[in-house]
């Protein structure tokens, strides 16, 4: 099996990104010669691995019965000085809020999903130092 | 310095992220309980990787005064069998149209991308095998 996208030049440092049939731009920061008409590119990292270990996280909370009235996912990349600019330091932050939050059960998921599942957060490992955490109701 | 993302649980499988001020949904496919709103989080690394060496490119063949009319580029990651289901080799396609490019430059400038500006290169190369074609004037 395999993935596609097609991401094309429009002006200055602006593209279309298509993938699975949508659409939206990535641009350069202003500094760097773009008009920020989009999210840059690389900051697209942390939030695929955002998307795809929350919807691991979703899915593996629905089979275990643990509701929840609200999730996010907070990422931040730290990155090199030098050339090329990496991430070299990643932290994921796993905010619930709920009523019923069970904290054994969402520690489970979160533990699948980042030692087997995510595919994401496998192959930024190669390269970067990962952490999260998980938060519970925070004020 | 450092990167952020939010990445915000809306229903079923989707998530709105918020990227560089920047907005815009992932969702899961139909056959993974999603409803196919936006594209799948996985795929992200794809575009990431693109918009980030095109960026380089279009920077430098800027530098070179190299002219062209059209660029795109074409990524495809092929999918590792079980669990975590990377993308175990990726194929990038700089593609571009003009009546003036200059092979050896754009070979020039590509290189330069890869091996030494490309944090998102360096990063997925960590990972799976990575190669690249540059295509002229394709029909």
């Amino acid at each position: 099996m395999a993935h596609n996208t097609v991401v094309s030049w429009t002006e200055g440092m602006a593209f279309d990104v298509e993938l699975d049939g949508h659409h939206f731009i990535v641009d350069a920061d202003e500094q760097f010669g773009g008009r920020n008409k989009g999210p840059q590119p690389k900051g697209l990292l942390l939030s695929s691995l955002a998307g795809c270990t929350g919807m691991d996280v979703v899915s593996l909370l629905g089979k275990m019965k643990v509701p929840f009235d609200r999730f996010k996912l907070e990422i931040e990349g730290k990155l090199a000085d030098d050339h090329p600019k990496c991430y070299t330091d990643i932290l994921i932050r796993y905010i619930f809020h709920g009523a019923e939050l069970d904290r054994g059960k969402i520690e489970k998921a979160v533990g699948l999903s980042v030692d087997k599942y995510c595919a994401v957060h496998y192959m930024l490992s190669k390269a970067a130092n990962l952490r999260h955490e998980i938060v519970l109701n925070p004020d």
